[in-house]
């Protein structure tokens, strides 16, 4: 885990839970599924992300000194309970989807059987970590299904929520099928490619603008891309056709040019017949500025001439729908299940396993949630991957998970690889869960 | 700055920029402003915050080992820049708006004036970082203003865009007037109050409502806000009432309960019946669940008896408006001023300052955009925090910042005060400001 990591990033009722369980010895198995209540109203599907880095925060999960300290010190805690934290691990088991699995509203995407107050504890990061992975790459995901072909780079640091979320978003990007990042730490950390053009300033701060191109290319070993929307897209284009030659003779390669501004898929019919017509054939049209899925899709039904797309603030902070309901419920108890009922908000108990069923030539039909011990036809979704506190195997490689992503998406019905949220995929709940809640209903009456 | 940072959170261009600069040996003054281009249309004003960890960030700027060994490994660097670098430090110029200043579109909240290199380097962890707390804080404090006199609790840490958000939103939120925060370690690191109720699987956990609500105030030293809404509301506060005299014998008090599901207006009101016939007159009403300052403002309109409100997902995520088009653009570049004319982003040149007229009472008038050396009538918001690399002052208080805050809500003018983002406040471009801007496209041509 790249990320500093503390165990109090957390809500301050975990803790006080914790003491009233310490204090009435409530130690006890429980169980724990996190799930998203309901789709946003933009969403056919999500794909789940994430799990490294909550299985790499459930592994390292410890108080050190200085946090016991500052525990001891607020006042709201007792003497033996802050002592009893000193040794506190995470012993439990997790099962989860593996990254990248496309999943639906009540489907568990994680699930912890562990002791209360360590099921409990994890609660607020848990939900953190799986919340943002997930909401970036079910959002990525849809520019990778709106743009086939095409190359995607996440542009998005610079108005992610934080450090964190600017890092984050470029792994949930990558996975879903984006081909890098502009976020350089990101490149160091997870070994994604970077991927880098050039901004407005450098060539401001140079009295002519074809002077700022070539200082540019000159100073970069491989191949570069040029902005060309600082002043007049055209005339710029043509700039560059007249400075090719120059380069040339230097050993330098245009790849390409950059457009961020303006009537995007006019200028770049413009500017590709500009190229085309000064040899530049080779070189690619990058598209840029508040691009998302949508605005993607309307580019290329016009027939717009770009390669690629760097997509930045919609998709880092997934501004159509920028939180998932995404919650963390306890469903069994010291081997009795439980169910919440408040109105709207009521879930379903018990130890459950998801059941996908597919046509044989592997496109989805339908899900199914069920209790682990009643299965249902179809492949259950949900993998062990940590006992007693230790990780079954050693985490996963982004290309792997990118793989999964991509035969997910030739799986998906044709409705959802459309990028349209209706008809919804059907998510059936088992005779059997119904009746277990129907049961526990009864007996708080 | 409580948060590990890394100057590799940068986009690449910024680097391959750098080595443009380096090899053309471009070190010359530049000036940048960093501003927002346009409000939300949600939006009538925003709350300036997130300068202390942006010096603090500028201050610590520097390039470690393990960072110079990947740029050479990466192969886009050649090894004279990547020397350079070693001792690359920040020795710029700062001015900026005062956290928790409203300020409006086009007006520079954050001045950088250093050689083109430093001052390039730094934009996107400077926006990252800028972008996030002033996006939050300006969501907050239209909470703030939909419930006077009520207690503000952030709970929004879990569905906040990773950690340093989570971390970020809680102090965002504090300075705008939130009474709190949920999230544990901004108490640790930022001295917040923190502020937790319970949660619904510590009811759950227990076989009868009312043993939960025991063991949680047994636990607890001090006073205790119990969750009264797992099963049946008005159920779980006549339980409450009738568990009251046992748990004063014991010297335990019920400061209040939380309502987090169903019709919250409704609910209030039972539920504050049930506790004033039951004697419990001063146990208070706290509610949450998807709350924002709309719909604090309706359940407050219709009389309901709250006497706080735990806002999250909404707030930490600004999910009305996720996102801010917040910029940093050359202004000036070894004495000349300098204008991007990108269509629809084109940017006013120079140094300037913004001049804010107020009427004899304290209320806001209209601001003026004008060039330093050029004064208009009003007070100059921006200051110096920043000379040579060396912060001019230690870092503000919280509370100093708060009290700021709440100046600033008094003299707002009333539609603003009122959360309307019509009419919009007036910022003038001064005369001059106007003209070198004409006087540079007129060069341009």
């Amino acid at each position: 885990m790249p990320i500093a990591d503390s165990v109090l990033l957390t809500d301050l009722y975990q803790l006080t839970m914790l003491q009233t369980y310490h204090a009435a010895r409530m130690q006890e198995m429980a169980v724990f599924d996190l799930f998203v209540r309901r789709l946003p109203a933009e969403r056919g599907f999500l794909l789940a992300a994430g799990l490294e880095q909550a299985l790499d925060y459930l592994g390292n999960l410890h108080f050190t000194a200085e946090e016991l300290d500052w525990l001891t010190d607020c006042g709201r805690f007792n003497p033996s309970f802050v002592a009893w934290l000193e040794t506190f691990r995470f012993t439990g088991d997790v099962d989860a989807l593996p990254e990248g699995t496309a999943f639906f509203a009540n489907e568990p995407i994680l699930r912890v059987i562990a002791p209360l107050p360590q099921a409990q504890l994890v609660e607020s990061r848990l939900i953190n970590l799986l919340h943002y992975q997930t909401l970036i790459a079910s959002k990525a995901v849809r520019c990778v299904l709106a743009a086939p072909g095409k190359l995607l780079v996440d542009f998005g640091m610079r108005r992610a929520h934080g450090a964190e979320a600017a890092l984050l978003a470029a792994r949930a990007n990558y996975l879903s099928g984006f081909a890098g990042t502009a976020t350089v730490l990101a490149g160091m950390q997870f070994g994604i490619p970077v991927f880098g053009t050039m901004a407005h300033s450098l060539i401001q701060a140079h009295d002519r603008e074809e002077d700022a191109f070539e200082q540019f290319a000159a100073a970069q070993p491989g191949n570069v891309t040029l902005l060309i929307d600082t002043y007049d897209t055209e005339a710029a284009a043509r700039k560059l056709v007249g400075l090719a030659p120059r380069l040339q003779e230097r050993g330098i390669a245009i790849r390409g040019v950059r457009l961020d501004s303006g009537d995007l898929a006019e200028h770049a019919c413009q500017v590709r017949r500009i190229l085309d017509e000064g040899g530049l054939n080779q070189a690619t049209i990058l598209g840029s500025g508040d691009l998302d899925e949508q605005r993607i899709a309307e580019l290329l039904a016009v027939g717009a001439p770009f390669d690629g797309f760097g997509v930045g603030t919609r998709l880092d902070a997934s501004t159509d729908a920028p939180t998932l309901d995404m919650v963390y419920k306890l469903q069994e108890y010291a081997g009795k299940p439980r169910r919440k009922r408040s109105e709207g908000k009521a879930t379903w108990p018990g130890r459950k396993q998801i059941y996908r069923r597919s046509t044989d030539d592997g496109t989805l039909i339908s899900d199914c949630l069920s209790l682990e011990d009643a299965p249902q036809p179809g492949e259950p979704l949900l993998q062990p991957v940590m006992r007693e506190g230790q990780r079954l195997a050693p985490p996963e490689s982004l290309s792997a998970i990118r793989e999964r992503v991509q035969q997910q998406l030739t799986a998906l019905p044709p409705a959802l690889r459309a990028n349209q949220a209706d008809p919804p995929y059907p998510v059936e709940i088992a005779l059997e869960l119904r009746e277990m809640a129907a049961q526990i209903d009864r007996e708080m009456h």
